[in-house]
């Protein structure tokens, strides 16, 4: 049970840390963290929980990187399910604390007819800055997929193994650095699924691309690394 | 009493680094650091001191990250007093010399009245942002809690241990990321102590949340670790 | 051939995500990454893919960095060639996914009288803040000498090999933060050529400087690591 | 030899970097790096060099770590002038490139009676805003303390020495981040000499603070980390 508890504490960090720090403190003027300390919020989140658990549960925090790993030989179809639904809940629980929050700040309003609603994901009029379903696709299957050949690659046994997590966490930060502005980056199916319940309108229905674009790019992302990268063992 | 030392300074450069950095440089128009800046300086004081003293004394600087290891069973219940004792005067001394410095500028005052003076933390019309009483308290409880987390499970010996200054670092440049706009971000009861008795005023009464909060939200931390993620031994 | 594989997906990171991040997140108002950003996004790209598949080829993701290595004593002349065809084609085939992501904004459109058009490098009236073809070419050329004594210093057998991705991803950032107003930085001439083929006009006629600069940098900074740095073994 | 050409490139990048992405970079409207990304371009150049490079030398690149380190018991006093004039040297001649590159842009002009002219340092009326002598002599004087704290903490026997370049170029970053507004920050007399020297006017009589106050905290530092905190071998 140890590793379903860390994967559910990782993705709950990972979405209070993450989609907290969009919510409190991105846009705040002149002082706000933008963007980049999103982006860098998001990536701290995944390299503080691989150092801190990492040795519990491999540290995936995420859908899609359990699914990559699968595809790439590293992780058993038997786990794929708990594994995922521990993350799922983790991403409901800091959701969930975030609201209570963000509540007592008497300003506070979910405008779900705005993209980036409560950190939510989204395209076409619900991409931050107006780019097609098409577009969105695309981003999130090529980010996915390179964020597992990192995964996949920096934990290989013939890598520097101990530097994963600052690899793996800083790529998560530069996928941010690229797509936040198009789909508000998600790459992570349990943070979409969070986001989009309290958001709610039409984040829900254009939940799907989150969590079809990622798995499908992690998967890619995995059999890339397994058959052309990889050295024969 | 080299470790009493190592705790001096350590919190010395905490609060001299992080208090420093926004009082000087976060809200310089144009080229001022932001709330970003003042979290990256916050988390590397920390990284800073872990790699240079931590050796010495296991580098807390921090009454609720004591309480939290005594809690998650790695520190010696007598040694909580003296540690205390240390950080407490560090952050203090770090306070005075801040005060000194910016009395060199002919600008320079404190105005106990607003949100953020002398890099105080504070809730409700102390908050930077205006953030209740429980928004604050459920914050800080949450973010100390993660902290903790993060510490045990970055320096378990399971863990790539050598890499924990870098995590334990960084999570407190995330946590200042997320919780600046909230509280000011303290999750350490002695640079709240220092920063509210230089600037007086509402800080004083404001005070006590800023121990009770992030040392409950550290023992839970740590009890969590030690409960439901550590390998048994 | 997965050495191949891995320049080719390498430098294809690189241009992704390095001016991706230019595209479509630097210049957004309030919230943008700004050139800080997109420095560090270009020095994660690095970074990542070290540690993923630099014990697959190396890790060069750039013609200067293997003509240098070549000059150092690291590098195979009949490597040359091939690594170079799998650097550029990886930076092209980046390019054309960065095309077909942003034309799903309605807004895009490739300006190229402008600096900076597309991420594309320029000097004269294409530098972004119009310094001249001799400053850029000096720019080009210092900045990827010391690239490559970082790169061959960090590497060295007598130096802590392990953390040379890391080391050499931030040297990139760093290079980014001193030139982007300069050259729009290259260092890299396949990183180069992907964009100014996209961007097309006046970018094309510019594109030798940031072949030979870069190079003559390289291969300099090669030999004054070689000569003048290098224990004798 | 070697140790002093590494001393000389590791200075010259120092200033060529940390003083450029001031001097090209830090200003530019919405788009500029700010004191923030100042501040990371200074603990790059250290960073990067002290991987590259500190394997030869120790990786000083400034004349108070030389002194600091001979005070703290780890660098002989006959090594002290040659490592100060490769220093001094070092810094001359990156200053003397940066003026041409400047140069190559139509709007270059040293306004030395403007604080930050060339990015050097100044006080009073040369402080970026307004920090009198007293303060400046104080805020160098802690800020070097803390940096040689950090240099000998990170690099001692007991210590994660291998990560000793990620926490003192780090700790550069941070020191930036508390202090450009104060001097533009020092904490390095060959840094100041360079820049003075180019800037010229009223940045010259106010040169003998950036040797006198950091050499004296370095002392300091090193007689701190020495007989306070250091365990007895």
């Amino acid at each position: 049970m140890r590793n379903y508890a860390a994967e559910f504490f990782g993705t709950f960090w990972l979405v209070f840390g993450g989609c907290g720090s969009a919510i409190f403190a991105a846009g705040i003027p002149e002082l706000g963290i933008g963007y980049a300390g999103v982006s860098l919020a998001f990536g701290l989140t995944v390299l503080t929980m691989a150092y801190a658990v990492g040795h519990i549960s491999g540290g995936h925090f995420n859908p899609a990187v359990s699914f990559g790993l699968f595809a790439g030989g590293r992780f058993e179809a038997k786990e794929l399910l708990p594994y995922i639904i521990a993350q799922v809940l983790g991403g409901l629980a800091a959701a969930g604390v975030l609201y209570i929050i963000a509540s007592g700040n008497a300003d506070f309003a979910i405008d779900n007819t705005k993209a980036g609603a409560f950190a939510a994901n989204g395209f076409g009029f619900l991409s931050p800055h107006g780019y097609s379903m098409t577009a969105a696709f695309l981003a999130e299957f090529v980010l996915t997929a390179f964020f597992l050949i990192i995964i996949l690659g920096a934990t290989d046994k013939f890598a520097n193994g101990k530097f994963g997590g600052i690899a793996i966490g800083l790529a998560l930060t530069l996928i941010h650095l690229i797509s936040i502005p198009i789909t508000n980056t998600s790459v992570n199916p349990a943070r979409s699924t969070s986001q989009a319940i309290f958001a709610g309108g039409e984040f829900i229905p254009q939940l799907w691309l989150f969590w079809i674009a990622p798995i499908a790019g992690a998967v890619v992302g995995g059999l890339i690394y397994k058959l052309l990268l990889q050295k024969q063992h």
